[in-house]
């Protein structure tokens, strides 16, 4: 079976474990290719850091760190004691030695002309994704930015606008977004194998990542939504949302900044055009299918790999159930 | 007291020590310039590395490792454990985690288009270099790059060189050097401050560094060996062979590379042309002075700070005397 995955961080990483869990390890059984986000990048002390796709191979490759969801398990912080010593910031992010090393040879790798789906496949290869029938692509290799333009104004007096990370770390999104820009994407090409995953999928699937600036920022780059459009695979999702509030993350914020309502419904609305499945938790159960996907509920709490797993596993039956209805 | 001070890494940097020590530290009282050598530096996980430059820093700022004499106290490698897991070689120079931070904040600098001269100076701040009455200039802001032109072959049958960290590390110079070369140093200039603080200097020092590698590389940038013909400041140099041996390190091997003795003498002779006062060991003190430098013995050994005080302040008293001399 080959699935093809739209995945942001943490709650898309979960996910995913959760879904190979289900698929269990045989190999050449499936093929689940990951286009991860890559809008959320950014570059600190000169390095390239990609917080989605990381945190997709750290939890993959079991050296995530459990507690937080993201950054690595037994992690240090000498580095950024000299970053400190040296006065060079941002104070507000900070980057364990672990997960700087992985940053440090990418921007190695990308420095000597290799493409961000290269260097990544690298990277993928000591977290062991190849061994789980997992392949993970950039959305892109071109540079799209996340950036959030703010609500108040600066004390110049003047409008402003931030790195998503700043708005989403520093301030935890507290400072209502005017605007999400997502910059650089309306002239990124896919990456390679990006459209050729989700036309040739069995079944697509959205894992529950923030909607706007996940999933979002995937769907906006040329050719992705026309191709999940295309595809004759089901395109089933499970909402990030639960009962009116982001299972996790600050997703509301950045419903919030592009008018949408924070609900397992409205969330569908942004998917419409190409959503045949969604699965909701029994908190939203009464969600009308109308003319919109069919839905089904069912707890969708991640509270650990079997609980995840069984998600997985439904909205794997919902796809089937959906190809069944397609060919008869 | 107006000092320049050409120098090295491990022996360049404790005679420094040393004489700041014994110049004491009343504000205004001198101004030493440091001209380093930066024909060692290499480029490692895309990082670059200035070895010679940074033991000065950390040795001067309190952060050096006393027991190796390079790199930092209370150091971890963290991020050496993680490049291993990735296969990021080289496996024969591993970075520590305080040490790399001082390279990543470098090669950011560099990036954004400071010149290694400005990087440097604001390295060095926050090793209170300032504070000391010390400014640490690059030998040039262009790249020079020692490499080693090896004496084998190598198994395809054909000459080899490698870059001078790989011959001293990796090889500990065991492998005869045919020929030294410095590459890059014929279009090198000297960095801003480098021909004037020998020129306008009280007295010129040539700490006990590699006369090859180090002072050596240093002298071969065009402008410096005139400058120091031209000072009219004594030039006085400290041996770094006692006894037909080098102090520290493999001096040997460097000068065998050019066809020259290992002795005090000897290296004496590669300066010919600009100093004035050559201070050896008790162990050479019979080197006849003949028409070449005022020569001086006493005890190289640089077994503490207090010992290599008592060094600095012998070269300093013998570029008194000479000073004195040439005024009378």
């Amino acid at each position: 079976m080959r699935i093809t995955a739209l995945a942001g961080g943490v709650g898309g990483a979960r996910f995913l474990r959760g879904l190979l869990h289900h698929l269990g390890t045989v190999p050449g059984q499936h093929e689940v290719t990951v286009v991860g986000n890559t809008a959320d990048d950014i570059t600190l002390h000169g390095l390239r850091v990609c917080p989605d796709l990381d945190t997709v191979m750290y939890t993959l490759g079991r050296g995530i760190h459990e507690g937080q969801g993201w950054g690595r398990a037994d992690e240090h912080f000498t580095v950024a004691e000299e970053f400190a010593a040296y006065g060079e910031g941002p104070d507000w992010f900070t980057l364990g030695d672990r997960d700087l090393a992985t940053h440090v040879v990418r921007t190695r790798l990308l420095g000597q002309g290799l493409t961000l789906s290269q260097v990544t496949a690298r990277l993928a290869e000591r977290w062991g994704l190849p061994g789980l029938g997992v392949r993970l692509l950039p959305m892109t290799d071109d540079r799209v930015e996340t950036h959030v333009e703010l609500s108040d104004v600066s004390q110049q007096g003047g409008l402003r606008a931030v790195h998503f990370q700043e708005w989403w770390v520093r301030m935890h999104a507290a400072v209502p977004a005017r605007r999400i820009l997502a910059l650089g994407v309306e002239t990124a090409s896919p990456a390679p194998g990006v459209l050729e995953a989700i036309g040739t999928a069995d079944v697509v699937l959205l894992p529950p990542s923030n909607p706007v600036v996940s999933i979002g920022t995937i769907l906006g780059v040329p050719g992705v939504r026309d191709a999940l459009r295309g595809t004759r695979a089901p395109v089933v999702g499970v909402s990030p949302i639960v009962g009116g509030a982001p299972v996790r993350g600050m997703a509301d914020a950045c419903l919030q900044a592009i008018g949408v309502e924070t609900s397992a419904g409205a969330v569908a609305g942004l998917y419409r055009d190409f959503l045949a499945g969604w699965l909701v938790d029994t908190a939203d159960a009464d969600l009308s299918g109308g003319t919109g996907p069919v839905v089904r509920s069912r707890p969708l709490l991640m509270t650990d790999v079997d609980a995840t797993a069984a998600i997985a596993a439904d909205a794997l039956r919902l796809a089937g159930e959906l190809a069944a209805a397609a060919v008869a």
